[in-house]
């Protein structure tokens, strides 16, 4: 397969912006990242969006931001999976480039989701459930992990106090990224005595609703040195699904679609987990760390959480994570988040970021593990 | 670009199913169109659907098919682009087929339209305008090609009469189709003095709001003939946006979209349209068929419906369009309908339709032409 490389990046602050609308974003994000490309046009522009429908009362993205960001008669479509879709739309512009088909192409993830009153967004980001077995009978996405959570620390005699290292790292991360939502470190007494959401689990484990957009120019990394001196190689993409409904699977303390996807973008890379010198992990609810550390092959069943407990996850650590702030602090607008790891990463491999690293991956999970996908970069 | 091929096709019946719901018509037609390739397995699935978070509050289509089509944890998403979001997954299907990333690919298009109450399904269908300018001040999609059809009338002299040729066709050309909505022929009289919809436009114009779901499985030409003798080889496939409002571009009675992607599609083929034998038009509207047939390069500007009222649109005409009963006949199930003009083009090309043609074209729209998708195919 034709390699690709990552030549533009940009994004959005993470928040509540009301004079902002769901095209505004999209917009800022795509020519941010068109202009630290220093072109101003592309072939194709992807996006990737869970729920604009809901949201935004507004569908035909892809023309939608094309319109909007000047980009003409281009070819645009939008990608969905959940809150994997800012992950899944990168995959598919890995696609769209390697294919031949488009030279120049922009992925854009966006969600505006604060623009919706009360409990609706809970019930939107619901629809990412089986809605003839999960969602329909109440449950939400914090009742589904807070369960997971349960079963993994029953299962692996885990405490609450391990796992609130990953919230704890994430805000710690977040205090020098100006784009996060959350810029104020917190310590584990706040996590444990935040309000409870789900037994067991609290306020300050669960990533916000938010919103933001985030953008990757990519095209074959042959024609990247024209662009850039400092390319970012995409040396594995893979997105992987699972049953939908977390009642159908062996064990819900692993997600075998994060297992399977990131077998498959190792063995396109040629690289093992030891390789791997930082990692944007999907931490929307802290229990995700410590699974997502041990399905990528991190930390041993069961030891994910006293991996990141021993501050290996910190930056100056042995794998630093959500160096960013993640998805707790710098926030988690449901489709841009895969796009926001991605960038993040990018930084990292730049020389701009946080962590001096040569290789390092993202997985960004939609649903309940029921889509995921495995992103690893490399230095160009 | 490596050629893709499609080896299996599949569908179910267009109409108001209320026993089966959004899972169990995408299940019946992968199945079907696994079964037609005679193959228990793909690498991908790619869905093609518009609005399943309005329409059945569910998400994560990639996930929710794969899974309860049994396919285990292969890579599965949604594609996104209005009513034109079957011909755009298709396009990306042919991407991931052409890029190496797969080497079997299903694209299901469907949609659950019938399960919202009244008039709920024009509102969620209004999502594909432009939210801010258009379909916020309450104007429906009918409203929009009916202000279209007016222009169209005025600017070209055109009459009424004239236009109704393309509802009259596509009747007439389901009648053979077991899987069409409206399986009966109608006369022009029942076109006009059907009731009023938005001036000047009556029902008898309109396609229907029903379910339905179609795939086709794709490959590369080089892998087809291990799968079938009849493989049905994609020799253009090209998608291109528009403006999302009608109101930005300088003229409405053209779309720049279809003359764009049909100009890209027919330079990939090699092929102009004095080589194409049959047409799957997007008649959503019966001014949108004399508009297609014009932007194709088929007939003059102003001339299309002149073109259908001649006859020149039906089988063992000139030109034979909507074949199995386009969007007016067979249904128009929204996400769905790009695939079910992919696979009734496949039908015609291997020799199992009600058409003998060599090379065939389908156009398939998202919006008020804000989004349209050209493929040609041919025999392989």
């Amino acid at each position: 397969m034709e390699e690709v490389a990552i030549i533009g990046i940009g994004c959005t602050p993470v928040g509540e912006p009301w004079h902002k609308s769901l095209r505004n974003m999209a917009v800022e994000s795509t020519w941010a990242a068109m202009e630290d490309a220093a072109i101003d046009q592309v072939d194709a522009l992807i996006v990737g969006n869970m729920s604009s429908g809901n949201f935004n009362d507004q569908e035909s993205l892809g023309s939608l931001i094309a319109d909007y960001a000047g980009l003409g008669n281009i070819s645009a479509f939008k990608v969905e999976g959940a809150c994997g879709s800012g992950g899944a739309a990168f995959n598919a512009g890995v696609m769209a480039v390697a294919s031949g088909m488009h030279d120049t192409v922009c992925v854009t993830g966006v969600e505006k989701m604060t623009d919706v009153v009360g409990d609706n967004a809970t019930k939107i980001l619901a629809n990412a459930a089986d809605r003839e077995y999960e969602s329909i009978h109440g449950i939400s996405f914090v009742g589904l992990n807070a369960m997971i959570m349960r079963r993994y620390m029953y299962d692996y005699n885990v405490k609450k106090e391990d796992l609130c290292a990953f919230p704890v790292n994430s805000h710690k991360n977040a205090v020098h990224n100006k784009y996060a939502m959350f810029r104020q470190e917190i310590k584990m007494d706040a996590v444990l005595n935040s309000p409870m959401v789900a037994d067991p689990m609290t306020l300050m484990e669960c990533a916000p609703i938010c919103d933001g957009a985030a953008s990757a120019i990519i095209t074959t990394k042959e024609r990247a040195r024209e662009y850039t001196d400092t390319p970012v190689i995409v040396k594995g993409s893979s997105l992987k699904v699972d049953t939908i409904g977390v009642h159908d699977r062996k064990t819900v303390t692993s997600m075998k679609a994060t297992v399977t996807a990131a077998n498959d973008a190792y063995k396109q890379s040629g690289l093992s987990p030891s390789d791997i010198q930082t990692v944007e992990l999907h931490d929307a609810f802290s229990i995700m760390g410590a699974i997502g550390l041990e399905d990528l092959g991190f930390a041993e069943r069961g030891k994910g959480a006293r991996f990141a407990a021993e501050g290996q996850i910190g930056i100056g650590g042995k794998l630093p994570c959500c160096t960013f702030g993640g998805l707790k602090a710098r926030g988690h607008p449901v489709g841009a988040t895969g796009l926001y790891q991605i960038i993040e990463l990018s930084k990292n491999l730049r020389g701009e970021g946080v962590v001096d690293a040569e290789c390092g991956l993202a997985q960004n999970i939609g649903g309940t593990g029921s889509t995921v996908s495995v992103t690893i970069l490399g230095r160009g």
